[in-house]
Order: structure tokens, then C-alpha cells, then sequence
């Protein structure tokens, strides 16, 4: 590839340009070195980037397109429609937070239904961590909680959240929570969200050529739909979680590449569902696991988070965090990664090409988030616990297949409190 | 403006070249002498429109890009996530489809809504007009109608429909429709439909980026979201307008844009909503509006419909029909149309600047669709009657304001058989 034909100064130089964590540094080096292709390399090549996608001045939404405002001067004032620019760009910038919304809420919706399967004895390996924590849920909801079995109080108050993805209730109970100016200021504004999936589908509507040609208009749904999101989606998603996995606290823990063992089996967890994670660290606990891993010649199995899932892991349990969704590529670069689980949101669909190029396996898990090249190990509540395992069994088998000479793993992690729930 | 600038045989061309609808050419004659811009001079003004866009290889889904993959040879391959071109494609193609069926869906859920108000007698002047339809949509969804008042009856079909756009239930009834290998097929395939809102949301989460890499996945959801539109919230709308408004029957009418009338006043229905326009239906022969009419100089009040909308009345009332979305800026061009109200899709953004060059008024109904320039009478079902009867009103009133010169309505229009329901 391109990238071999760099100096080692001008490889030097690349690095300290392209990140600050020092912990990464080494592995970015050998991606240079060794012509390993990264998300930097990519947006090189993808320089100059459209000027017009980059102000959002391009519209593509019907067959009549593509459409592009000019904006300096001669050039179109309206798309074939008739859109002018201020429509175009709203309704660009609608459809992102449409997106963004529904992958936070999509995520919300799958903790309540295992919150649901829990509940109802369907789920492999889960239970309610955090009974405080659900009895005052189903209170806000207006669920009865004396003298009930927990999984009773569980199975009405996940069936109350996913009514509020619905359309027949039409609002949102979590929005109470807002202080009663702010919800006035809400309601005056006609933003005062009504469901979940109703809003993030409105959107969709009002993005369709010929809907709506004012921009304020549009903007003012993109606030209702981000506080169906905010105050709903993603809000029932942190309080299941927490009902499901504990409510957060104050942790110590270990931050950055250095977190990775070099005489474990490394397995790192990369995404944003906890439904998965939680169980992989129960699974990564197995006495018969570990002796396992033993077998193979590790002291242990290591799990390291990253992104998102690395949070939900760091402030829950405490397990270290490899970095953010830039070291995705950088920590397999260290060759001593055995496994990366992925599930779903900021997982690069090249990440198996990177990982081709050592002994690492990508394993994907969501129905919703394939990868060609990934072997595919579907994750369902009903058969958490059993695919956790096999997942880790996989990951310790692959131990032996580590080329020693190629691990670059880098000096100490960083000590840090983590713990607060986002 | 430009277009003044053609001399009479290039405007023969360029009317022969733009439509093959006789009864549009003179109006299209009208913009092109007066410099009054149509969807095919914005057309001719986007060219030569972008390649990328054409292709759909080109990504603007988050902060890394916008990306765009070189169709050719030596640009890049892959966008700065590392997607690759069918990726690209098929996100951006799952993202149209997503709109499309949000759109029908959307409609879907207001018409059920209002069947739901109407039997709760919320309406104003809505009614179940096909008990026997009702009755056959009941029994379909469970609901028992025997010795049941129609408004009893209808409150739960409306109930059990709304359901349907929600996440509990996770089945849509009338996908039971369909035949058996068809759906043993969808089964067998993963796409059986859950929802019509969950599965149009979680499109949306897909085609986030990092969430999905495998093209051919992310369009077999494409197949699971149009099912839940089609046998969904687009076949919830056939069936609640048909219950609310009458089922169609075979009707002889008249057809293009022939159906306006010199010497009565002039009313166009443009958009999609039957829940509007049925009601305008009911407030055009209201007698006191036509004794106004009468007084203003009219010979009394003339509706047409266009696009979709058009097709509502045309079948279920055998009102005439003007022409499809591209006539929608000639009508107004033969100076003959007082007002024309719109509701939602296919309304052109600039529809008020083409009425600005003439005496018509755009009367705007949806909350979800504004246009700078209309002004803006919101439709609901609770006070429709009385929203009809204002827009007629006004519609009357600016008959005095046509300017006779400025006239020019085509020759006689097309008579035709209709009354389908698509």
C-alpha cells in the first residue's frame, strides 16, 4: 500500500499530527509502518471533500435530484422542487438528527424488552440488579410496587416504557421530570414530544419532497424529536440498564491502550449495548473459562471496553477502557487483541480488514449490524449467557495463534475515577 | 426574468418538448412569455446535476464527510468510516425508502386518528360512512360487532389500528392477508413486518453511521420497512378512509386542466390527506356559500383536485381531476384559480411565488407542512367543518380579484371512468 513508502521522520511527524494519546502512538507507527490502513489514511484520500456536502446545500431526497444551491453567486437559488436553501439544509440536518435519535432510541427499546423477557423468566442470565432503582421507576409510572415480586413490578414497567414508543398514548411520562418553566416553554412552542417512534417517523415525513417548505417549522420538530429521544428513548434506556445491571457508581479503574495484557487473552467489547457486554463479563468470570485460557498459556482473560460500551462497562463494573471509537483499529494494530465483539453504532465497516491483518477475530452480534468478514454469533436475551461463552471460548482458542514478535502493547494505563452515568 | 428572453417558435418547442398534456400547453405558454418559473426551467438550471449524487455514492451521515467513492479508477475506495460503495448505496437508498414509507404511514396514522375522533364523537362533521366495511375490518381484527353501536365498534378498530404503530404488539394484523408461500417466504427471510413505526425507526438506526456493513442486510430491512408501510400504515389509510369517507365506486368524471370553470369559483385541493379535502367537499356545496358566490358574480363554486389528493375525490366523490404534480404551478398560470389548499407531499416550495404572479391564494392545513408565503388555516378534525367553510369563504371572496385578462382556460376537458382504489 501507499503508506510504506513514508520515512520514518515523516512517520514520526504523521503520528504526533494525528493523535495525543500517547498510548496509541505505538500502533498508529506500525499502521504506518506497515501500510495498514486507518481512518487518517482514508480521510486523506478523501480530500478536497465536497464543498457542497459539507454545507449541506446538496439535496438528493427525489428522483428529480440531485439538486445543489450555489452558494456564492450565478449559480441555482431553488432545487428542481423549488426547495431554496434554508429548506434544503434543514431538512439535511432534520434527517441527521433523525438518525441519531433513532439509533439512541432503537438501543432504548432493546434494554426494555430484555427488561420485558427478564421479567417474564424468557432471558438467559439476567435479573434485576437494582430493586430501588425499579420501584422508583414504576412509581414515576404510576405502577403499584407493595407486596409484589419484583419481576412483576419489572414486567408492568417494561411494558409501560414500551408503551411510549407507541401512538395511542401520546406522551411521554419521563418528560415530567423537566422543570415546569422549561416544559411551558415546551408546550408554547408546540414541541412538547408525544411518543418515541412518533416523533423520529414525523421527521422522516417531513423530509419527503413537498412537505413543508418553512425551515423554522422543520428545525421546531427536530426539538420535539430530540426531546422524545433525550427524554425518552435514551432516558428509559440508562433506567432499564440501571434496573437490569446496577445503578453506577464511583470506580477506579484503568484507562487507554496500556490496559491491554500481554500474557492474557485480550477481548475487547466495542459498541453500545450493554444487553451484550454485561453478559460477556459474567461469561469472562467462568472458572471453567479461565482454566481454559490456562490451557492455552494465559495467566487470564482480559476484557477491555471501548466506545460507548466501554462506558456502560467503566462506570457499572469497573472494567477498563481501551479509548474512543478512533482506537478501534489502533488497538488490533497492537497484535494482541484475541477477539473484538462488536454490536452495534461507530463500528468501522473496514474493521475487518484491519483485523485480517493480524490474528484477530471480529465477532458481530446484532441482527441489525453485519459486517462482511465478521463471524456472525447472533446475541439474544433468551441465549445470552451460552453465546457470551462460546464468544469467550472462541477468544482463548485464538490465544495460541498470536505472533509474538508483532505485539506492541503500551506502557501502563491511566489510573482514573470513572463512574458517572451518561 | 430569463426566460423572456425566448422568441415565439423556441416557446413551441419548449412547450412540446415539456409536456404531452394538451390541456397544459397554453399555461405552459404563459410562464415561458411571462418569465414565470416552472419545475423545468429549476430543472434546466441544475444542470449538468452531480454524478456522485446520481450514482449514490456519495455519504454525508456524519462529521467525517462528507465522502464520495470515485466510480472510475484512482479516487478512493472507501468513505473515512471505511464504507465502501455498495454500503453507501444501499444506506442511502434504505434512507429514501424510509421516508417514503414514513410519508404513507404518517397519513396512515391521521386518518386513523380521526376515525378514532370520530367515534368518540370529537369530529365535527365526520361520520362512518361504510358501516359494512367497518364491520369487515372488525371481524379481521377481532373486534366483536354484534349488536355493537358503529361508533362503538369503530372506536376499537381505530384502537386495535394505532396499535399496530407500536412496539407491544411487534404484528401487523392485515399482513395475515397476504397469501400463505408469500409469507412463509418473508418469514423464512427475516422480514416479516413487526411495526410500522419500529421498523421505518429502526432504518433510521441502521444507516447511522457504523451500524451495519453488509449491504445485503441492510436492504432485506428495507424489504421488512416496506411491508410494514404496504400491509401496514398505507393499507391502515385505504381501509379508515373507506370506512370514514365511503368505499369507491366506478364514476364517470372529467379530467385535466379543462375542469376549470370562467364563471364559477375556482378551488384546487393539492396534496395527500382525504381527512381535509372530503371535508372541503362537504363545505363547496354548502347553499350559504353558494348564495355568496352568487353575489360576488360567480356562477358558484368549482373544486378540483390534483395529485393524490385529486385521486381521494375522484374516487369516493367524483370530483374532477386537474392533472398530477406537475400541472401544479400551470394551473395557477391560467389566472383561473382563486385558492388552492394544500396539505402535505408533493407541494412544490415555491407553489406561493407562482401564485404571487397571479390573484390565488395558497391556503396551508398541515402543522407538518408550512410554506413561507401561505397562509396557514391548520386542519383538524375537531373544528374541520368549520375550517372548511372559512377557506371556501375565502376562496369566494377573492374571486372579485381574478383578472379576466389574464385568463386562459384549455378547451374542454377528457371524460373518464375512475374510481380504483390504489
Amino acid at each position: 500500500m501507499d503508506n510504506t513508502r513514508y520515512d520514518s521522520d515523516k512517520i514520526k511527524k504523521m503520528v504526533e499530527e494525528r493523535t495525543t494519546d500517547e498510548s496509541a502512538k505505538p500502533a498508529l507507527e506500525v499502521t504506518l509502518k506497515e501500510g495498514i490502513e486507518t481512518v487518517w489514511d482514508r480521510l486523506e484520500k478523501q480530500q478536497p471533500q465536497c464543498g457542497f456536502g459539507e454545507l449541506g446545500v446538496c439535496c438528493n431526497r427525489c428522483t428529480m435530484g440531485p439538486c445543489r444551491i450555489d452558494p456564492f453567486e450565478g449559480g441555482p437559488e431553488r432545487g428542481v422542487c423549488g426547495a431554496d436553501v434554508d429548506l434544503i439544509v434543514a431538512r439535511n440536518f432534520l434527517d441527521d438528527l433523525a438518525v441519531g435519535a433513532a439509533a439512541h432510541s432503537d438501543h432504548g427499546r432493546e434494554v426494555v424488552e430484555t427488561l420485558y423477557e427478564t421479567a417474564t423468566g424468557k432471558a438467559q442470565g439476567y435479573g434485576i440488579a437494582d430493586v430501588e432503582k425499579l420501584n422508583i421507576i414504576a412509581a414515576e409510572l404510576g405502577i403499584e410496587t407493595k407486596k409484589r415480586d419484583k419481576n412483576e413490578i419489572a414486567k408492568d414497567v417494561a411494558l409501560a416504557l414500551l408503551e411510549e414508543f407507541g401512538t395511542i398514548k401520546n406522551s411521554i411520562q419521563f418528560v415530567e421530570r423537566a422543570p415546569e418553566q422549561t416544559k411551558k416553554i415546551w408546550k408554547t412552542a408546540g414541541i412538547y414530544p408525544r411518543s418515541v417512534d412518533r416523533e423520529i417517523v414525523e421527521s422522516m415525513h417531513r423530509i419527503h419532497m413537498g412537505v413543508g417548505a418553512d425551515y423554522a417549522n422543520i428545525l421546531l420538530h427536530g426539538l420535539r424529536t430530540s426531546l422524545s429521544d433525550g427524554w425518552g428513548g435514551s432516558m428509559m434506556a440508562t433506567e432499564a440498564s440501571d434496573i437490569l445491571f446496577g445503578t453506577p457508581g464511583i470506580k477506579e479503574t484503568w484507562a487507554n491502550m496500556g490496559v491491554l495484557k500481554e500474557d492474557m487473552v485480550n477481548v475487547i467489547l466495542h459498541g453500545h449495548n450493554p444487553i451484550l457486554s454485561e453478559m460477556v463479563v459474567v461469561a469472562a468470570q467462568d472458572p471453567e473459562l479461565k482454566k481454559l485460557a490456562e490451557k492455552k498459556g494465559a495467566k487470564g482473560i482480559n476484557l477491555a471496553g471501548m466506545c460507548c460500551t466501554g462506558n456502560e462497562l467503566l462506570m457499572r463494573k469497573g472494567v477498563p477502557v481501551a479509548g474512543n471509537m478512533l482506537n478501534q483499529e489502533l488497538i488490533l494494530a497492537t497484535g494482541a487483541v484475541e477477539l473484538m465483539i462488536i454490536d452495534y453504532q461507530c463500528i468501522f465497516p473496514s474493521i475487518t480488514q484491519t483485523a485480517g491483518c493480524f490474528h484477530s477475530k471480529i465477532v458481530s452480534t446484532s441482527e441489525k449490524s453485519k459486517v462482511p468478514g465478521a463471524i456472525h454469533m447472533e446475541f439474544h436475551p433468551e441465549t445470552a449467557s451460552d453465546t457470551a461463552q462460546k464468544i469467550i471460548k472462541m477468544a482463548i482458542e485464538n490465544y495460541p495463534d498470536r505472533n509474538p514478535d508483532r505485539v506492541k502493547i503500551p506502557g501502563k494505563p491511566m489510573k482514573m475515577m470513572a463512574g458517572f452515568s451518561v
